[in-house]
Protein backbone atom coordinates (compact mmCIF):
# COMPACT_ATOMS: atom_id res chain seq x y z
CA UNK A 1 0.00 0.00 0.00
CA UNK A 2 1.13 3.57 -0.64
CA UNK A 3 0.67 6.76 1.77
CA UNK A 4 2.34 9.69 2.80
CA UNK A 5 4.46 8.36 6.21
CA UNK A 6 5.60 12.00 6.48
CA UNK A 7 6.30 15.54 5.64
CA UNK A 8 9.56 16.56 6.83
CA UNK A 9 9.53 20.66 7.46
CA UNK A 10 12.14 22.92 8.07
CA UNK A 11 11.64 25.55 11.03
CA UNK A 12 13.96 27.92 12.86
CA UNK A 13 12.22 27.51 16.35
CA UNK A 14 9.79 24.20 16.82
CA UNK A 15 7.98 26.18 20.11
CA UNK A 16 6.69 28.80 17.73
CA UNK A 17 5.93 26.24 14.48
CA UNK A 18 4.41 23.78 16.84
CA UNK A 19 1.65 26.24 18.12
CA UNK A 20 -0.22 26.26 15.57
CA UNK A 21 -1.01 22.78 15.39
CA UNK A 22 -1.76 22.58 18.64
CA UNK A 23 -4.11 25.16 18.26
CA UNK A 24 -5.83 22.79 15.96
CA UNK A 25 -6.28 21.19 18.27
CA UNK A 26 -3.29 18.22 16.56
CA UNK A 27 -1.33 15.90 19.27
CA UNK A 28 2.79 17.12 19.14
CA UNK A 29 4.81 14.66 20.42
CA UNK A 30 7.43 15.79 23.38
CA UNK A 31 10.58 17.18 21.58
CA UNK A 32 13.45 14.45 20.57
CA UNK A 33 16.92 15.26 19.63
CA UNK A 34 18.54 13.12 16.80
CA UNK A 35 22.59 13.93 17.37
CA UNK A 36 24.04 12.11 14.20
CA UNK A 37 21.50 14.76 11.72
CA UNK A 38 21.80 17.09 14.37
CA UNK A 39 18.55 18.03 14.93
CA UNK A 40 15.96 18.43 17.76
CA UNK A 41 12.23 17.22 15.88
CA UNK A 42 8.42 16.94 17.06
CA UNK A 43 6.03 15.05 15.00
CA UNK A 44 2.47 15.58 14.61
CA UNK A 45 0.01 12.77 13.59
CA UNK A 46 -2.14 13.70 11.00
CA UNK A 47 -4.44 10.89 9.62
CA UNK A 48 -2.39 7.83 8.64
CA UNK A 49 0.32 10.77 8.23
CA UNK A 50 3.11 12.91 10.32
CA UNK A 51 4.11 16.31 10.14
CA UNK A 52 7.87 16.10 11.16
CA UNK A 53 8.80 19.74 12.28
CA UNK A 54 12.92 19.50 12.36
CA UNK A 55 14.89 22.35 13.95
CA UNK A 56 18.48 22.54 13.34
CA UNK A 57 21.06 21.87 16.87
CA UNK A 58 24.24 23.18 14.26
CA UNK A 59 24.89 25.22 11.93
CA UNK A 60 26.30 22.35 10.13
CA UNK A 61 22.95 20.82 10.33
CA UNK A 62 21.61 19.85 6.51
CA UNK A 63 18.21 21.35 8.42
CA UNK A 64 20.70 25.25 9.27
CA UNK A 65 21.83 24.98 5.59
CA UNK A 66 18.56 24.43 3.91
CA UNK A 67 17.32 27.34 5.96
CA UNK A 68 19.99 29.64 5.11
CA UNK A 69 19.19 28.51 1.30
CA UNK A 70 15.61 28.41 1.20
CA UNK A 71 14.10 29.67 4.13
CA UNK A 72 11.56 27.71 6.08
CA UNK A 73 8.94 25.01 4.44
CA UNK A 74 8.78 21.67 3.33
CA UNK A 75 12.39 19.56 3.42
CA UNK A 76 11.05 16.27 2.05
CA UNK A 77 8.05 14.35 1.68
CA UNK A 78 8.21 10.21 3.05
CA UNK A 79 5.98 8.17 0.88
CA UNK A 80 5.72 4.21 2.11
CA UNK A 81 5.51 1.73 -1.20
CA UNK A 82 4.60 -1.98 -1.25
CA UNK A 83 8.10 -3.13 -3.21
CA UNK A 84 11.07 -0.54 -2.42
CA UNK A 85 14.04 -2.94 -3.85
CA UNK A 86 11.58 -3.17 -7.13
CA UNK A 87 10.12 0.70 -7.42
CA UNK A 88 14.21 1.39 -6.87
CA UNK A 89 15.16 -0.81 -9.48
CA UNK A 90 12.49 0.55 -11.76
CA UNK A 91 13.29 4.07 -11.22
CA UNK A 92 17.35 3.06 -11.70
CA UNK A 93 16.13 0.98 -14.77
CA UNK A 94 14.40 4.65 -15.75
CA UNK A 95 17.46 6.96 -15.33
CA UNK A 96 15.58 8.48 -12.57
CA UNK A 97 18.19 10.54 -10.65
CA UNK A 98 18.13 9.26 -7.19
CA UNK A 99 20.78 11.16 -4.34
CA UNK A 100 22.39 7.68 -3.18
CA UNK A 101 22.58 4.90 -5.62
CA UNK A 102 21.49 2.05 -3.35
CA UNK A 103 18.93 1.56 -0.34
CA UNK A 104 20.31 2.78 2.70
CA UNK A 105 19.24 1.57 6.28
CA UNK A 106 18.67 4.10 9.14
CA UNK A 107 18.05 4.32 12.75
CA UNK A 108 15.63 1.63 13.80
CA UNK A 109 16.35 -0.39 10.89
CA UNK A 110 14.16 0.81 8.39
CA UNK A 111 15.14 1.41 4.85
CA UNK A 112 14.89 4.48 2.80
CA UNK A 113 15.99 5.77 -0.66
CA UNK A 114 16.10 9.80 -1.34
CA UNK A 115 14.95 10.47 -5.27
CA UNK A 116 16.63 13.67 -6.88
CA UNK A 117 13.74 17.00 -6.91
CA UNK A 118 14.81 17.39 -10.28
CA UNK A 119 12.79 14.02 -11.21
CA UNK A 120 9.53 14.67 -8.68
CA UNK A 121 8.85 18.45 -9.60
CA UNK A 122 10.96 19.57 -6.96
CA UNK A 123 10.14 17.90 -3.77
CA UNK A 124 12.76 16.00 -2.35
CA UNK A 125 10.80 12.30 -2.13
CA UNK A 126 11.96 9.93 0.45
CA UNK A 127 10.76 6.37 -0.35
CA UNK A 128 10.36 3.70 2.55
CA UNK A 129 9.32 0.55 2.69
CA UNK A 130 5.17 0.46 3.39
CA UNK B 1 -10.70 13.44 11.89
CA UNK B 2 -7.95 15.13 10.89
CA UNK B 3 -5.89 13.74 7.79
CA UNK B 4 -3.56 15.32 4.77
CA UNK B 5 -6.06 16.03 1.66
CA UNK B 6 -3.98 16.89 -0.42
CA UNK B 7 -0.27 18.69 -1.19
CA UNK B 8 -0.62 20.93 -4.06
CA UNK B 9 2.85 20.91 -6.25
CA UNK B 10 3.68 23.37 -8.08
CA UNK B 11 5.53 22.11 -11.11
CA UNK B 12 7.03 23.46 -14.58
CA UNK B 13 5.69 20.43 -16.57
CA UNK B 14 2.89 17.79 -15.56
CA UNK B 15 4.25 15.69 -18.62
CA UNK B 16 7.98 15.45 -16.04
CA UNK B 17 6.79 15.50 -13.17
CA UNK B 18 3.93 12.88 -13.39
CA UNK B 19 6.38 9.92 -14.88
CA UNK B 20 8.44 8.85 -11.61
CA UNK B 21 4.69 8.76 -9.84
CA UNK B 22 3.81 6.35 -12.99
CA UNK B 23 7.09 4.51 -12.70
CA UNK B 24 6.25 3.99 -8.80
CA UNK B 25 3.00 2.15 -9.88
CA UNK B 26 0.52 4.94 -8.94
CA UNK B 27 -2.44 5.85 -10.42
CA UNK B 28 -2.07 9.73 -12.12
CA UNK B 29 -5.82 11.16 -13.48
CA UNK B 30 -6.33 12.76 -16.46
CA UNK B 31 -5.49 16.11 -17.13
CA UNK B 32 -8.03 18.57 -15.70
CA UNK B 33 -7.43 22.61 -16.54
CA UNK B 34 -9.44 24.84 -14.14
CA UNK B 35 -9.48 28.23 -16.10
CA UNK B 36 -10.34 30.29 -13.24
CA UNK B 37 -6.97 29.79 -11.67
CA UNK B 38 -5.31 29.19 -14.79
CA UNK B 39 -3.69 25.94 -13.68
CA UNK B 40 -4.01 22.18 -15.83
CA UNK B 41 -2.89 19.49 -13.17
CA UNK B 42 -3.45 15.75 -12.49
CA UNK B 43 -3.82 13.82 -9.16
CA UNK B 44 -2.28 11.38 -7.68
CA UNK B 45 -3.97 9.56 -4.80
CA UNK B 46 -1.58 8.59 -2.35
CA UNK B 47 -3.49 6.09 0.41
CA UNK B 48 -5.87 8.39 1.86
CA UNK B 49 -3.83 11.64 0.38
CA UNK B 50 -3.42 12.94 -2.96
CA UNK B 51 -0.54 14.72 -4.59
CA UNK B 52 -2.08 17.72 -6.74
CA UNK B 53 0.57 18.32 -9.49
CA UNK B 54 0.17 22.05 -10.82
CA UNK B 55 1.21 23.70 -14.11
CA UNK B 56 0.39 27.42 -15.04
CA UNK B 57 -1.50 28.08 -18.29
CA UNK B 58 -0.84 31.63 -18.13
CA UNK B 59 2.44 33.73 -16.87
CA UNK B 60 -0.11 35.76 -14.65
CA UNK B 61 -1.02 32.39 -12.91
CA UNK B 62 -0.18 31.97 -9.09
CA UNK B 63 1.62 28.92 -9.63
CA UNK B 64 3.72 30.95 -12.31
CA UNK B 65 4.54 33.69 -10.12
CA UNK B 66 5.66 30.99 -7.41
CA UNK B 67 7.88 29.12 -10.10
CA UNK B 68 9.55 31.92 -10.80
CA UNK B 69 10.43 33.24 -7.33
CA UNK B 70 11.22 29.78 -5.46
CA UNK B 71 11.34 27.17 -8.03
CA UNK B 72 9.20 24.42 -8.63
CA UNK B 73 8.31 22.71 -5.54
CA UNK B 74 5.64 22.18 -2.68
CA UNK B 75 3.18 25.44 -3.21
CA UNK B 76 0.64 23.72 0.08
CA UNK B 77 -0.71 21.40 2.06
CA UNK B 78 -3.71 20.91 2.53
CA UNK B 79 -5.37 19.82 6.02
CA UNK B 80 -8.83 18.30 6.68
CA UNK B 81 -9.65 19.12 10.17
CA UNK B 82 -13.11 18.23 11.73
CA UNK B 83 -14.39 21.75 12.90
CA UNK B 84 -13.38 24.21 10.74
CA UNK B 85 -15.32 27.08 11.70
CA UNK B 86 -13.89 26.79 14.93
CA UNK B 87 -10.79 26.10 14.08
CA UNK B 88 -10.85 29.30 12.26
CA UNK B 89 -12.31 31.10 15.05
CA UNK B 90 -9.76 30.08 17.96
CA UNK B 91 -6.27 30.88 15.29
CA UNK B 92 -8.21 34.11 14.61
CA UNK B 93 -8.43 34.71 18.64
CA UNK B 94 -4.91 33.90 18.85
CA UNK B 95 -3.79 35.97 16.49
CA UNK B 96 -2.29 33.26 13.67
CA UNK B 97 -1.70 35.25 10.62
CA UNK B 98 -4.59 34.40 7.39
CA UNK B 99 -4.26 35.15 4.24
CA UNK B 100 -7.92 35.93 3.65
CA UNK B 101 -9.92 36.77 6.71
CA UNK B 102 -12.91 34.69 6.61
CA UNK B 103 -13.57 31.07 5.26
CA UNK B 104 -14.08 30.75 1.33
CA UNK B 105 -16.40 28.65 -1.21
CA UNK B 106 -14.83 27.08 -3.67
CA UNK B 107 -15.68 25.45 -6.67
CA UNK B 108 -17.95 22.49 -5.85
CA UNK B 109 -19.07 23.84 -2.30
CA UNK B 110 -16.13 22.64 -0.38
CA UNK B 111 -14.85 25.79 2.39
CA UNK B 112 -11.10 26.66 2.79
CA UNK B 113 -9.02 29.51 4.30
CA UNK B 114 -5.34 29.51 4.10
CA UNK B 115 -3.07 29.87 6.94
CA UNK B 116 0.01 32.13 5.96
CA UNK B 117 3.65 30.07 6.00
CA UNK B 118 4.58 32.75 8.96
CA UNK B 119 2.66 30.98 11.14
CA UNK B 120 3.31 27.05 10.29
CA UNK B 121 6.90 27.01 9.51
CA UNK B 122 7.06 28.01 5.93
CA UNK B 123 4.35 26.27 4.88
CA UNK B 124 1.14 27.58 2.87
CA UNK B 125 -1.54 25.51 4.68
CA UNK B 126 -5.13 25.47 3.62
CA UNK B 127 -7.80 24.22 5.53
CA UNK B 128 -10.95 22.28 5.11
CA UNK B 129 -13.52 20.99 6.40
CA UNK B 130 -12.79 17.61 7.02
Amino acid sequence: MFSIDHLGIAVKSLAAAKAIYEKLGLTVSEEETVAQEQVRLVMVPVGESRLELLEATSENSAIAKFIAKRGEGLHHVCMKVPDLRAAVARLKQDGVRLVSDEIKTGAGGHQYVFVHPASTGGVLLELVQG
